[in-house]
């Protein structure tokens, strides 16, 4: 009745009040000298998460999608091919918009559940020998399966393919949340937005360049001008913006960086495994599947549970909105029906996931799933515990 | 870390975002008639909440310990003698109130867990003849105890004893989340504050009198000028306040009994009961006891947790706390060590509850308590669950 | 010290504190339903304040610019041509965008100081007998010179050359302050963001298309993908959205034409005027011109106020923010170092704009401008006070 | 409309935004170590605004009004004389509290626009050589009037008589905004607000003991409870409260202490005398008389202005409401209808006292006062501009 549940979407998050509070400023104007005292550490905050040192970052007042725009339009020309994989609603959009932009999309179909397919992407590269290939997209979390790819394999399969296109990496609900290496990785760009692991309302399209793709952008022919990153580059150097800024979400994601550093990056990713675990040992508990096909896929940020053969998993959600006021999501595209998902990323402690937990039990009892009370919520309680962890502790 | 985690402490409770933001006024000139458009729908709403026609509500920026000031300095004289029974920390310190402002106390020494003694109240009354005893003084909901007092019975016991002393209750645990009938019980001043069942920062004292202690005001002499409602009625006639209100808490109190009387009285109270109960379904899973005697006493605002003996009920509040960054209430004054509270009134619902059940347990357990995972959830979550509820109506 | 001061820049504009409530929400799920009672009662409040019924609004997580940039690609083909006049710095930056996206821009030369020239619009139009144009593109309210166009002088231009273009309006910096008819001018697209006269946090592009535009999108070629209006119109039928939406900003929205039309269309029309008719006969008081070149020109939400000749206009925006701490807005482009800016849009009160014109005074007499303190208050003042208005309708 | 005027009642005051953020907290466990981290530095911080190291910092959920209780209540007992000057509605109020707590007052009768008579003090001290009066009061700056008393003047009148009388300082409405010398001027009982110098809500009394007050409170006879200091005194020494303190305001005072003090308390002081001597200035200007009767007396917090015999003074403060939506103060008590008064303490700006001076103009131009438009703000704006500052600079 007066929204006090956390949500168990896999984003927007649950929000920090500080950051809320930070987000919900008075009008400031962006042309004085005080905006770049918002801009100019929430830039070097966002590269520090990213482990960039050599990439530019460039925030958009928009959404992850529109970083998606802004990645293609500025560094691609019609016609030009890409490679990208489909195995989920994310990377299925993003293959949609390169073809929107005119793009030619060589498409590497894999399963939904599965994650980018790191030996095809090298095949396809090697076999391009006249380097048609401009770009290799790959999305790090599928949001969709709850999915986790491996960036650095599909790295090494560039450069296995002695390939030079550049590598785009979709981090939405990745980043901030588990480990993104930008350089270690040579990622060329990195788009996330500010409601996932930033934990801020949605709004602020992030995105980062490498210098090799910021080579890209001069002979870029795609139209673009909200998103054009020289027009931003350009302002930032006069710590301005081509445009009207959303200057409390620029000063929310500043303040946003300042407590993800202050935690440590290490720490933040901990929280998430540790958070995630405990939902999947849940999982285990009620006798039910992840969509995620193996252990090293499983996403610390967003769990897409299976149920049985025969059950519309989208009741799950529905029931639980309404009898409970307790937000999951759906599942999408080919696995719609199929899997329900919480998501357990930004702003949760413990305690919070338990509740996300216990509900999902009633909702699943009310609609006569086999499940025992309390079974995944025991499960995960044992995870969570200290007592547990000390004695797994003196254990070792 | 972000202060994510509802509260399970007996008041101040979670709040309503709504009523913060009610609360959260920028400065307005309370000389100008816009205060009486805040004032006077608060003092109205508190009628209705209190069900009262015939009551005068009068609300100091105080709590509710400056309530019970309020009550006897304005009805009362130096020498007067009051009748109170002490059965937890709360009556305690009224009592304790009454004699360092000069009254003598008749005071029953009465079981921590057990309720007022009406029938002890109508043995004393009936015996004082001379009818010194000028009020007499009753904790509807004892905090300390988790204990609920049938007020009912003690009017009767005066009625039975004809006796004209006042009927002082202190609601401030009880007020706006359990049944509080002043009119129909004649209760002749009532008691409470703005951060129990009106969901709102500590801050006000709430007080009603009845015309019958509104009489009683003429002759009182204990000193007064803070606490005066002679002071607050004159002004009120005004839509002013004899010092400066805190006009942010009252324009709060007027959304919080507007959310509450749109909700409905008696839904409010059926919902504290339907948490309630789940949270005792879960004490009784664990195999623990409640400090309330019997279930005719079980409050529905706070649960007193029995532990074994030889425990220290005090290090799950601190391990709570420590751990798990939850807020649990200790035992205070006799039961300090033998319970732990948990809050369960203002702005919670059955998820919130859940999670405070299953911390818990995992506190419980790290401490080497003899408690199954998962246990009290399932025990609460059966209580809880729309399935259950609909099969039960399906088969009345 | 505290961000006190009212801002006086031509937007982001003064916000009223219960605009930033309601856009300061916590996470809501944007795929629930309770998504739809924000979304629904937003589009539709936004189109009564264009004074339209035939229009289908969309709105996106973006800025104005972003809103220009939907006009052009939902509509428009690559070489497709385009009428557009050149008289501010608003209107330059909208033919620019058009150019880079592949249009032709037939540009018509204005002064700056001036409004759209009608009668150029018709001649050329009359001339391009193959109807190659397509669109028609006009900023209602130059933000860089406080000029308003008449925008029902160029929909009769239009017509009175029997040309099928569509017409295309900037109405960023006018619409919900100035008078803006959709319906009646038949504007084919209208654009405008959150932060001026809607008095939000910038973040919103807010569009309006007519039948005819959304025929146009049929045939539309230019690449689209975040700011696609079929997409948007496809979720929206789903009370969804195609990527995450701003949701507390869209809340803000709802309760933004909430407030706008409960306090009359026309009334807040008349407000602007007043408020701004105060500070032009402060400007008059001065002995200074505004930028704007005839009275019929003169803008209700900004005034560009033309220093002295070898007086850089400038230096007034960078003294005044840091002496004063008080933001007025620069020259752009051609009347750069010229004018400096005030805005009078949004939420303004007579006194807070007293306020902007007293800083004003001060600053320009610390820099060594022959003004009389206290003159330009004295105009504004005249014109804003009870007695006056009260004397002229007695008079009348 | 949307209360975005700034007030300019004698308190409560302006709130910096960041304050009322500050104050705003979710619910906090008060029994709970994080409360501790609150308490303490709120504590310390009051100490060095008070310039003491000697006393002990009390602080109640309650008003000035309650501040003056505790003071009394803790130190005296009845039939207890004190000794007082009666020259406002505030130092009229307290004498009034005292009586009603039955103390004996030796009422001083002195103007209402004059100052603490420091020797009458003497003489009547020096005459009890008895030492019956046990305090002195005095009311540091007189919210009725815009009058500040000499307190040093007052301790030497005390010692000059050699009389051991406690000095009790009501400083609502100049600590934190004025100069106070706690431990100089050997001030016994400091009572404060939160509503005034500190910016923040009303609801915290805030006192201060010394040593000697202290002690006093040993034989103190007076009734007390919510009020009695030797309660808070040992809840704070376990970094507790005897009742729910209010967690939010004490949060607010924490970082209004720090606030102030990056600002550095001279500098606070200076910017008040600043503000307050263009309103001054502006007094003059409209050729109008303080209430204060010499330049001594003047109060850098509030200004009370006597307007011409015959005139209803109270007129300005409605009409400036009713057509301005701006607050200024009525005249109180003796000065009732003859004086109107303009706040200026807390968060303030010298663009906000402009824009209140201009407000005053219209409203006595409307009223038919001859007043001309523009002349006080004329007289404040070149008391506050940078240019004259540096031009006196330059001639020093």
């Amino acid at each position: 009745m007066y929204m006090q549940n956390p949500v168990f979407i896999p984003g927007p998050t649950n929000m920090p009040e500080i950051l809320r509070k930070a987000a919900d400023m008075p009008t400031l104007d962006h042309r004085s000298p005080l905006f770049g005292q918002i801009l100019r550490p929430a830039l070097a905050g966002v590269k520090k998460i990213l482990k960039t040192e050599a990439a530019s970052v460039y925030v958009f007042p928009s959404t992850g999608t529109g970083g998606w725009e802004t990645a293609i339009t500025n560094t691609l020309s019609p016609g030009d091919r890409v490679l990208a994989a489909r195995y989920g609603m994310f990377s299925q959009r993003w293959i949609d918009m390169c073809q929107r932009h005119g793009l030619k999309v060589d498409i590497i179909e894999a399963a939904w559940g599965g994650g980018a397919p790191a030996a095809r992407y090298e095949e396809i590269l090697a076999a391009d020998t006249a380097h048609e290939i401009k770009a290799v997209l790959v999305t790090h979390n599928e949001t969709a399966t709850g999915v986790k790819s491996d960036i650095a394999a599909v790295r090494r399969a560039i450069d296995a393919a002695r390939h030079p296109a550049l590598l785009f990496v979709d981090g939405v609900s990745s980043i901030a949340s588990m480990d993104f290496r930008m350089d270690e990785w040579l990622v060329d760009i990195a788009v996330t937005g500010s409601q996932k692991g930033f934990m801020l309302p949605a709004g602020l399209a992030i995105t980062a360049f490498s210098p090799k793709a910021l080579a890209a952008v001069e002979t870029a022919k795609l139209p673009r001008t909200f998103f054009d990153i020289g027009d931003m580059a350009r302002s930032y150097a006069n710590n301005a913006y081509p445009y009207t800024p959303a200057v409390g979400l620029l000063n929310g994601l500043k303040l946003s960086t300042e407590l993800l550093l202050a935690e440590g990056l290490e720490n933040v990713f901990a929280r998430h495994r540790r958070i995630a675990s405990g939902i999947r040992a849940a999982v285990r508990a009620w006798g039910l599947e992840l969509c995620a096909m193996s252990e090293d896929l499983y996403s610390d940020t967003v769990s897409a549970i299976r149920t049985p053969e025969g059950f519309d998993a989208t009741s799950i959600v529905a029931h639980a909105a309404k009898t409970y006021d307790v937000a999951f999501g759906v599942g999408l595209g080919e696995v719609a029906g199929k899997v329900f998902r919480v998501g357990h990323l930004g702003s949760l402690t413990d305690v919070m996931a338990l509740s996300g937990i216990a509900t999902a039990e009633m909702v699943m009892v009310d609609l006569g799933l086999d499940i025992k009370l309390g079974s995944g919520v025991a499960a995960a309680q044992d995870y969570y515990r200290d007592g547990r962890t000390s004695k797994v502790r003196a254990a070792a």
